[in-house]
């Protein structure tokens, strides 16, 4: 058997990690900053998370959350204000020390020391506490709903492209209210927000549910999450909610009037999602010609590439395809008008197909001379093999390319849900069935392991310490609980919860 | 006579820094952060800066410019390859010297500090040359366009809420081009678009030219820049772009393979604007009873206040106010669809009218009992008089809101162009007339002046060193030269430019 020619090397299977860098640079969506840890994200990659942002932001928007913006430095005196906060982000924060460079020795050095450092912001809770104690004076005030759109660093030293950089873009959401029931909704709410982004957009299923205490962030008393599983079956958050209690509340003052006139604490939620989220569209859906988008966040949901063998075709080809294009742009697809591009560079027609198939456009249409003639196109899908192509006629493309979609958008979620499914284990209960599952069977493939592991856990934050052996950790506690009674797989104790145990990003 | 009562304290005539000020806190638009110099945006103005963002992402777009994000920090040994540029921005830079945070006594303190210190980005150039460097390999590759929504940080010692903070938001638009021509060009281009924003968005007239040699951007060839007017006929430059020639190239070994495979330096430009340009809309239309909004720029173009003097009323009132809504929302008013906003907030009618008076809204539409029996509505319009108000069929309503929505754009354009042109004057033409018409009449109120001076300039920079003295620069050398001959103003030789002569933000 011949190996198939892909338009990535190396293919999936050979080498995951260094497939996914392949991918991002074939469809020119990214690139490694020459600052350590942070990178460039160019016009293809930020077209995506336009798309991202784009749905986001209107059903953000829809929850009653206004945006606003807040400062990037935040003084290291709020940090410390929150005991579990500040131990959480103090490894990772970049420091602003002085405001001023000077000449010294013909070199720039910092030269005005600030009297008090700031941090760039890791997160925003503790400068919009501090807001929200000037803001929430009365229960007619609340809640505050509000979200920015921003930049955060968090400095790691193992970085990845749109995965893990030191600086990445996000919204959070932060909010303010009276009742403890009320700011849980509303980290529920916004979780379920984000799990129809992932599922309807994305096309990736998820797993929502609860964080374990260990896995919480710092400050948090509910961490809320939705997990995907990535073609190489890791888990990988691509966003959070969290119920604060009055945690912030105390630690910046934030007390309102109640009805009754009494001054009590709020109770806060926060909730964010990032540019990891293209990582995750990359990681799910790209196969070994690059990557595939769900048609709903692709730039273009389709490409026209005229082919004008003779200089004296080339008016009636573009003539055409301007034709084309105009007919589909009166249509949408979920809400958005159709996004057509016709590439009309000088290049080879070849040449410009592999550049779609390779940054996952998911249709595109080849027009030369003979379909003028005919009245036709050749229509090719993403979701199908690079060669195969489909002869449409004009009336039936404008007809059909709405449910081609559709098509291709389900098609994408029921691979990747049918991964989910198939590497997702519920037949696992001690802890030596587990790290047998977890163990690579071939050591120069360290990356092909289990998947998911769907088990009882007893809830004893203690036990999570076991999994650090198998590298692997509690991924959450999935809102879907089976109910069953059973034993830990950790400890052999009677449990009831389900927990779901996987490597991850 | 009595004084009017107006809905700010001061007036614009009493103190118009501090009218400024309180017309901010009035619309509840932003708030000075606990971090020096910066502002926390909040929903009504950020509001404002999306739709500045919708109309420029769009028109940016339309030019060819693709969205990117380069990072937030810069090595400090980018800023040093440009020497005008690094001198430029040296004295403002906050600078990042350490990435951790360690415990000490009780107290926080950077711990471990970076190889090289990194800068806040005070904008683009450097980084995004050294991008270009790798990108513009062959002509083939030319132009590159790009763009990006950013925040930036410029240390400031005196700050002023839009005006003038540490920290701002933007977009900066970067380009690289085969020939010194095309740059140009596009800095022209781009300068146009802006143009067209503040005039026809804004309802701000500009007056339009290249900034003189000393007041030009750190490494630029030529600045451009649009000039507008505000109330104390102070200038303010809400934008700015620049042709810079070969300089970055060459600072950054931007070079690209000829058609006839000769390696050669590009050209660069770039071009910026900023939440400044809300400042700008404030500063033009605000009037003692607060903020105006041209209706092309306002989050809502109607506000619908139900009046519901007993409780049995609330249904119909509400519906009737529902229908109203629904009718209006169907218009578009220069392509965005009509924003209308009921406001439904437990709070007396006459509370709420003034709310949104004070924050701009064009127009106020109140609904009582009596108007839904008499299918009719009570309509204020933002241009008048607070207490004068049309009574309006519900047929008439529908039909004239868009024609009165122009209207509203218009006057306040117009209001705004009177303005500059009365305090803009061409028959000055000597230093000493320069002086008197620049120094205060009044020492109590020295914010009253001149406003703008159009005269002969002979462009010799050296001579701007004596506008120090009347606190005034070279605004601008017109793009709309008169072509006569006439006396420097300053030195008295012979002069054919015009240059323009204020004092400013």
């Amino acid at each position: 058997m011949s190996e198939k020619k892909t338009a990535i090397t190396p293919t999936r299977s050979a080498d995951y990690a260094e497939w996914y860098q392949q991918v991002i640079i074939a469809a020119d969506m990214a690139e490694n900053a020459p600052v350590r840890g942070c990178m460039i994200i160019k016009p293809w990659g930020y077209a995506i998370w336009e798309q991202i942002q784009s749905y986001l932001d209107r059903r953000i928007k829809e929850t009653g959350h206004q945006n606003v913006y807040f400062p990037l430095f935040i003084p290291l005196s709020f940090l410390e204000k929150e005991a579990a906060h500040v131990q959480g982000f103090a490894k990772e924060c970049a420091v602003v020390t002085h405001h001023r460079l000077e000449e010294k020795d013909g070199k720039l050095i910092p030269a005005s020391p600030l009297e008090e450092p700031l941090i760039v912001r890791p997160t925003s809770e503790t400068i919009i506490g501090d807001a929200f104690s000037r803001w929430a004076k009365s229960w007619r005030d609340l809640p505050i709903l509000i979200n920015q759109w921003a930049n955060v660093v968090r400095w790691e030293m193992r970085t990845r492209l749109f995965l893990r950089t030191s600086e990445f873009l996000w919204q959070e959401g932060h909010s303010v209210h009276a009742t403890a029931e009320e700011a849980k909704e509303e980290a529920e709410r916004m979780l379920k927000v984000y799990c129809e982004l992932a599922q309807e957009v994305l096309a990736i299923p998820v797993i929502a549910g609860e964080k374990s205490e260990g896995e919480r962030f710092p400050g948090a008393e509910s961490t809320y999450t939705f997990e995907m599983m990535m073609q190489d079956r890791k888990a990988l958050q691509a966003g959070t909610s969290h119920y604060m209690g009055q945690n912030f509340a105390k630690a910046f003052n934030i007390r309102f009037n109640t009805k009754e006139e009494k001054l009590e604490y709020g109770y806060t939620s926060s909730f964010g999602s990032t540019t990891r989220l293209v990582g995750s569209i990359i990681m799910t859906h790209g196969d070994d010609d690059g990557l595939r988008l769900p048609p709903r966040i692709s730039p273009y949901h389709v490409v026209i590439i005229p082919i004008i063998p003779k200089p004296e075709k080339e008016a009636e080809v573009l003539a055409y395809v301007e034709k084309i294009k105009a007919e589909l742009a009166t249509q949408s697809f979920c809400g958005r008008p159709l996004a057509i591009h016709i590439d009309k560079r000088d290049m080879r027609g070849g040449e410009k197909n592999w550049e779609w198939i390779k940054k996952g456009v998911p249709l595109r249409i080849e027009v030369g001379p003979r379909d003028v003639e005919s009245q036709s196109v050749m229509l090719a899908r993403r979701d199908k093999e690079p060669q195969e192509k489909l002869s449409l006629k004009y009336a039936e493309l404008v007809a059909s390319t709405l449910s081609i979609l559709e098509e291709i958008q389900k098609n994408y979620f029921q691979t990747a849900q049918k991964q989910l499914q198939t590497n997702t284990r519920r037949d696992i209960h001690t802890f030596d069935e587990l790290k047998a599952f977890f163990t690579p069977k071939n050591e120069e493939k360290p990356e092909i392991h289990g998947g998911f592991v769907i088990a009882k856990w007893c809830g004893d934050t203690k036990t999570e310490e076991m999994l650090k052996e198998l590298k692997i950790t509690i991924r959450c506690l999935p809102f879907e609980q089976s109910g069953t009674s059973g034993t830990c797989i950790l400890t052999g104790k009677p449990a009831t919860l389900d927990a779901v145990f996987a490597k991850s990003y």
